[in-house]
């Protein structure tokens, strides 16, 4: 790691014991960050909503990963990352606020519209993806992160490092340093404060900018923050 | 200059003739990129609504500055930026939309709001502080960017390097590879295209979370673009 990074990382807590859940661990950001959880030693469980999906999803990323439906993977985690697709975020988190009581509820779920221009952030009643799951959550700790993250990137056995940070907001100090010690845990991966959970809209939305830089560059876009 | 910064701006247009003009060039972030672009060579107008503070200004930047009020620094300007606090940035436009006609209009104004909690984005009926622009000023090429440079680190002549990109929203290509261009003229700046106008609210919000960001890590936080 180069200085800057360990400046911005003095303090955070070990977290390598922490079981990560990763609802909609089937689909590509999901699997993608399991398996780099995975490979970093970090248990890890896959949820879907059909238990079979699940166990096969877990059979194919190796390294331990456990596969089991939405709820049960939620009861098992520490550490819960929504990574379902926004069309079926609230509904989901309704249905689990039990199954996600007393835990760190990562939302990493961009609201976005897609045209033939592109990509545009949708309109949230709560603000934003993050903030509707506090609202559906309240017995969990929610903090939002891995908005930015290439599945391309994550899914790639060529890439050694994910180069990139990743921005954590939320209001619960100790859950969103747990959440940047994660981020930490994957190789070229840094996780960086950014902000209350009221400004996790732009978080979210930046993702669309993303997409156009990475149509205009051919490339798959990640952010360092810098001086940091 | 690094490979990965050679290879975003490979066909970017000449710029060193424009005439750069700065709406609020008499406030912090206007003069200090009325600095960093005279320092560069460009040929640089501050306005302000009361030109003898324009003209102070002007002189105390000194590299050939001038300064004068802000309809003719609209005039004399061939790109035009717009650094004026949010809450006078509608009465500015309203007023000078004809002196602006056909120039380049760069907006960096970040609609925020600020409590104990820190700073928070605002709503703005238009969408953005860029898109009101861009419908006050329909004879006017509206473009958004500068948005999270640090007016102290522009305006530090121990700072050789403003190392950060500048994410420059538009739908007008000619207008943003100009602008893309002008920060390019800044030592340590690149310009990267960052998508359409109808996604400048989250460039302009994120400066909350810079803002988030250098309070927890006491620094000037800019942002790099990763890949390209």
């Amino acid at each position: 790691m180069s200085e800057s990074v360990r400046v911005a990382a003095p303090d955070l807590p070990d977290v390598s014991g922490l079981v990560i859940g990763v609802l909609g661990g089937t689909g590509e950001q999901g699997r993608g960050l399991a398996w780099r959880w995975a490979r970093a030693g970090q248990q890890v469980v896959v949820g879907s909503r059909a238990p079979d999906r699940a166990v096969l999803a877990a059979a194919e990323l190796g390294l331990g990963v456990r596969g089991m439906d939405n709820a049960a993977c939620a009861r098992e985690s520490d550490v819960v990352v929504v990574a379902v697709p926004w069309t079926g975020h609230g509904a989901l988190l309704t249905d689990l606020h039990g199954d996600l009581a007393g835990r760190i509820v990562v939302d990493c779920v961009n609201p976005l519209g897609f045209d033939k221009q592109g990509a545009f952030a949708l309109d949230v009643a709560e603000g934003s993806a993050a903030e509707q799951a506090a609202a559906l959550l309240p017995q969990s700790r929610v903090v939002g992160a891995f908005h930015h993250v290439s599945a391309v990137l994550l899914l790639d056995p060529d890439v050694e490092r994910v180069d990139t940070d990743v921005l954590v907001v939320g209001d619960d100090r100790e859950a969103t340093d747990i959440v940047q010690a994660l981020a930490g845990r994957i190789a070229g991966m840094r996780g960086v404060y950014g902000g209350r959970l009221r400004n996790a809209r732009q978080v979210e939305a930046l993702t669309a900018n993303l997409i156009s830089i990475n149509r205009r560059y051919r490339a798959h876009a990640g952010l360092r923050v810098t001086d940091i």
